[in-house]
């Protein structure tokens, strides 16, 4: 981005198109920061290359402009806050150079990770093509950074279900995955692909109706500044319909003890974005394991006690204790996956070897 | 206001219109804070009584909603920091309850402060029938919360001369000084009236062509986020244009030894605002003291050694010495005015008298 660009997400959430004077939603900055060193090297360039981890050329910046990176200005209008803690923060802001640098960027070839998940990282054109391709008169978007458990795929199944009921035909869904920085007590992306083979494979999720693919976006779990990011980057890739749950992209307060984000504030921020006037909205209902059922079912609080609410670190808990989590919460073989996982955890935890703080 | 224009004024500084959809500008957000116990006398009410500090009724909010304040948020997304120190913040906000509380607003009456000076006080209507009286067919407004020296008075006129010739007939000034909270070093609101006065008694601004009203906002000093409200304020009141200057509404940082915004930033957010695409921005030349002319004129930077750039802090310099500031510097009526001031304030910190710390 550049100067205005940044200072149009920072302050407003959306940028004006020059072209025609539209409001595009643009709520987390895209920025690229450099130190001092770099700024010197740069001099009077007006392009710069721009390179990947081993050197190899994968951009050109044209007609750069370099600004200065008030990193706490950033932070706390992005987040809210500027408390100690912010994961995305500390992995990638703090670190950081204090020069942003912006131009006209051109790509010189797709991006590869080269670990293997490179072929469900499609590009928002590619996806298009794919929806077409299939024929989809709907597309609904889920956003996850988490295993899909019985209670995801009950809400996924039950849009679908909503969407024919309106009269679409043939609804597709897309199962997104972020596949970006996480933090740390997060399921790595691998495992979770995994995991959501899985679901594919156990027909917890259709496959003739479903499409996977990595959205390649970093967390920032910024609550509902990010949630307008989430859903405007799915609309890019041809969704219209959009799922949102509670307290989307929020955390627990870094040094307080309570949510960072009003739980509710998120769709709230996301149903008045500019921008996004003509996304559709499909609010997330709550589903919870219903013990009087022994299976994963929509919250009725009428009957509150029969529901068990289980987190993630509450399934970290059945994994290291290797106890299973309640029938029907998860397919056995997406279970599976993320018992081989936390078991790996354990054993690199384990007393035989030194304790690690993580960093 | 409620949550959701309080919502909308936080993330996009903006309110989209219920009845057509536009986007009106509205970067700061106009709530009102109660403590738990006020929550709890209000109970079940829905319409609330708003009464002056003598207890005379000056509204009623109907239909009301009452929701959580979130201090550190509101502060982060308004200030771009949290840092201690921020003076709106220490007088208005940390001291406030935490929830706010909204509705439809009836005024029952004007709000009178009797201070001598509510004449000065004109609401946007009356500032437009005011307009029309005077025949204006440009308005030009300059926000002010500091005595106007001949360097304003340069740049206010010389604006004038420019909107002639653009052809305009019979450009207006309207001379706005906040008349809310500032902070403890700026010049009292009473003695700055006291001052502008004589600058127009002076001749130094043409009391023909100027209308001299009271802004009655507090002032946030919260930089290119407060000049979008100051901004726009004025257009409510009939404005067409808008003097804005180098860092507008700022201030340094509270806690670091520099800037808290970039000068640049205030002037670049304003000209990018969603719902001021209408705004005529009108940009501030600098005016310093040209010690060759022994006058007030723009800086002229191939001859940066001839201009001298006199602060408050400087002016201040010169009362407390009873030095005079360079001819030509301000009007010397409007200089006693200020002259008196700050004896006062000296003798209020004179060692005859005990210290006293000021609130």
């Amino acid at each position: 981005m550049r100067e205005d660009e940044y200072l149009q997400s920072l302050h407003f959430n959306a940028l004006r198109l020059k072209e025609n004077g539209s409001l595009v939603n643009m709520s987390l900055p895209i920025v690229l920061a450099i130190d001092d060193e770099s700024k010197e090297r740069i001099g009077n360039s007006s392009n710069v290359g721009l390179v990947g981890p081993n050197g190899d050329s994968i951009a050109i910046l044209r007609s750069i402009e370099i600004y200065k990176h008030n990193k706490e200005e950033r932070i706390a209008r992005t987040w809210g806050t500027t408390a100690a803690g912010l994961p995305y923060v500390e992995e990638a802001i703090t670190p950081a150079g204090n020069w942003l640098i912006g131009g006209d960027l051109e790509v010189l070839k797709p991006i590869k990770y080269n670990d293997g998940l490179d072929n469900y990282r499609l590009s928002p054109k590619q996806l298009r093509e794919e929806f077409d391709r299939r024929e989809a008169d709907a597309v609904f978007a889920f956003q996850l950074r988490n295993p899909v458990h019985n209670g995801h795929a009950l809400l996924m199944n039950d849009t679908r279900k909503r969407l024919l009921e309106m009269g679409y035909k043939n609804p597709i869904l897309l199962l997104h995955p972020l596949g970006g920085f996480t933090k740390a007590d997060d399921v790595p992306l691998n495992v979770r692909m995994e995991q959501h083979s899985k679901v594919l494979e156990d027909g917890v999720l259709d496959p003739e109706t479903t499409i996977v693919a990595i959205f390649p976006s970093p967390m920032h779990y910024a609550g509902p500044t990010e949630v307008q990011w989430h859903a405007k980057a799915r609309i890019n890739a041809g969704a219209n319909f959009y799922i949102v749950g509670r307290d989307p992209a929020g955390m627990g307060h870094p040094t307080e003890k309570r949510d960072l984000y009003d739980p509710d504030h998120g769709k709230k921020v996301l149903s008045m974005a500019p921008g996004l006037e003509k996304l559709n909205i499909l609010p997330f209902r709550v589903a919870a394991y219903d013990t009087s059922e022994n299976k994963m079912a929509f919250f009725d609080p009428s009957r509150a006690k029969d529901f068990l609410f289980i987190s993630g670190t509450k399934m970290r808990a059945y994994a290291k204790s290797g106890e299973n989590p309640p029938d029907g919460f998860m397919c056995p073989n997406g279970w599976k996956v993320l018992l081989k996982y936390y078991e790996s955890l354990q054993a690199e935890e384990s007393p035989q070897q030194p304790a690690v703080l993580s960093a």
